[in-house]
């Protein structure tokens, strides 16, 4: 990615990109009063590709989202609530799903997308929600302020909002002359024992004009690298939802899987959500150290894949980051609850690049230097299995009072 | 059960069994000074069956009983240490293992068995530890007090040391008369968020001869209904250990898998060894509140196993659980992350006798009267998936701030 031209641009926001307006309301669905509706409107229909949660009692936008794009992979306004997540909620539930996506869709005359957040097995009320649209509708603008706005207003237990704008280089295509497109996003989401548990919501949208699989394609592989690595046992909760929007087609040729406008594209799509899934695991619920989790050496990606959600989802481990111990025993103990065989000769482990264990054995080492390396905020552990070649990584997020505090007081 | 004569022996511990002498020391094992080792003998060798961690890097001691019974299933000693558990210590781990029982089989003359329990990847100290093997052996005594020594000196971050002993009359059986055998227990363990992450340990007696056959599948039967009741995830430590001793072979005609004593005889060693797997998951790290969970109307036990341990380790629904919060929405979205096909429609969830899900929808519910439900230590949910016929059960702990300040600050 280091070869494209990439610049992020500094505070920027979704609205960054060119085309879109949005805004938020207070519409009285948090019991704080904050914002809590969000609208991002297009100049026109766009083309959108979306990757839903895989629980398997999905919330009613996300029933919704789903169906709309399977019929027409494409949009012109994502309308966001927060507060009530409008899961388990049945029939009704998902009728208001539907009113609300038509009443955004007679402000703004194209198909809307509707994703919501908050407390599970409520009815979002109708009418104030309904009346909440019609306030948002009214609110939109195109400037940095507006949005803020919405990524304040898509927040639950989130300590900061998350946007990213950036500007990446294409090269010629063809008649298309060189240009720069831009890409934005904003995200919600700070769940960070079983990470997608507390709902992750995510939208981003670029301006180059992208052909619908490649879209989707695009979308895929680039949440595979961002937020699926700060997922730590495919858990998932009711209404995980990431829209990548694709820009006007009528821009130009549009983008396919051989331009050669895609690569530095999709590494600018790919850096954004790495972006703003950073951001989230760092803004996790309570979380005071981040473990970046590195298992090589495995006989098959899957069993990389299980090794690591078994040491991520360690309450052990999890507590032992929040202490700053590096306790390498709760770590390999962690593994070897994996279901996957391991031959401890041939293990080795390393936390902040000092080799702790190999041989089968503890390895001498310097104490004083190890708890100086783990009791940095970002903490990088290695597992080596000596197996085979496969390798996957992992963002852990430690497991601290203060999550408890969070979780144990809140309702979600 | 409770059609069998069982009497609970006030404040009774393992040594309540007729035959067994045990006691305690303090090696100098544990960083506190207090009591850390412990040992148990008969006075004869006798048949024992052991049930052992399925976790792939198991502790030395595991690899050596492990073997020992599997060679031969008889034992006349057991001895237990605590404050290093022996584990992730390789060849020469084992090797200290050997000298242990070694050291403890010159005293007793007959085979004995070695537990460890306490810090992953350190080795015991051979000295120390033989040293305090000579001076356990100058300490044993067959009163209660020295019971409640070998209690105390296995816990680690138990908060009370955990023993058991009862009664229960047998009928006669061909030339034996009626007879009063008597099964008795001491525990160890604590992590209550992957219950068996932190090391369980437990051993039961009886003086009630019986074929070595016929006591493994009473071991094996009996932990599934009591301490596979307190795992949510099937995880297990390096060092996870229960053993059952059978009483002297030549104490009169074995019990075997036809004999009508055996029915008594089983129901009490099942009630020993739930009384001390329901003591310690309320002895939990931190734990607050325990919630008895009946997952039913599944498709197969194991798709019910899936639900109940998915729900069972959601840090969302224990964190709620420590907030007293009756969250049936983290529940419910637990479930569905167990990778298990649900309807929403077929589903319903009661939380303390109070039905608050069902036909796809929340339920109206007095929320003071389910606050109330909810608040106490003990609290019952029982979820129906309305698919099928087959239920399980679980114990789940909460999680609280103590269990992350415990696991953050000490090291195991």
């Amino acid at each position: 990615m280091t070869d494209h031209s990439i610049d992020r641009i500094p505070d920027g926001t979704f609205l960054d990109v060119p085309g879109w307006r949005g805004g938020a309301v207070a519409a009285g669905l948090k019991p704080s009063g904050g914002l809590d509706l969000a609208l991002l409107v297009a100049d026109a229909a766009r083309p959108v590709a979306g990757v839903f949660t895989r629980n398997r009692l999905p919330a009613a936008p996300v029933l919704f989202c789903r169906d709309r794009l399977r019929e027409r992979p494409e949009a012109r306004a994502l309308l966001i609530n927060a507060g009530i997540a409008n899961a388990m909620t049945g029939a009704e539930g998902l009728a208001t799903t539907r009113l609300m996506a038509e009443r955004v869709e007679a402000y703004v005359g194209g198909p809307a997308l509707v994703l919501s957040t908050g407390v599970i097995g409520v009815q979002l009320p109708r009418e104030v929600t309904l009346a909440g649209i019609d306030a948002v509708a009214d609110a939109l603008g195109t400037e940095r302020a507006s949005g803020e706005l919405v990524a304040q207003a898509i927040m639950t237990t989130d300590t900061k909002p998350k946007s990213v704008a950036l500007r990446v280089e294409l090269p010629p295509m063809g008649d298309a002359p060189a240009t720069t497109a831009t890409v934005g996003g904003v995200a919600k989401g700070s769940g960070m024992i079983h990470p997608n548990m507390a709902t992750m919501l995510a939208a981003f949208a670029t301006d180059a004009p992208v052909a619908k699989a490649t879209l989707e394609a695009v979308l895929r592989r680039a949440v595979d690298r961002s937020f699926h690595e700060i997922t730590v046992d495919g858990d998932t909760s009711t209404n995980d939802t990431v829209f990548l929007f694709g820009g006007e087609p009528e821009a130009g040729p549009v983008i396919t899987d051989d331009d050669p406008r895609l690569s530095p594209l999709e590494a600018a799509i790919t850096q954004a959500m790495q972006t703003l899934a950073t951001a989230i695991i760092h803004d996790g619920e309570g979380v005071s150290r981040v473990m970046e989790l590195r298992v090589s050496g495995a006989r098959s990606r899957d069993e990389a894949r299980l090794v690591a959600e078994a040491v991520g989802r360690s309450a052990l481990v999890k507590t032992a980051l929040a202490g700053g111990d590096p306790n390498f025993g709760r770590i390999l103990a962690a593994a070897a609850n994996a279901g996957v065989a391991l031959e401890p000769e041939s293990l080795s482990l390393s936390l902040g690049g000092i080799a702790v264990f190999g041989e089968g054995l503890p390895l001498p080492v310097d104490a004083e230097q190890l708890d100086e390396a783990f009791g940095q905020p970002d903490v990088l552990a290695e597992l080596d299995l000596g197996l085979g070649t496969a390798a996957v990584r992992r963002f852990v997020a430690d497991l601290t009072k203060e999550y408890v505090h969070i979780n144990a007081e809140y309702t979600t």
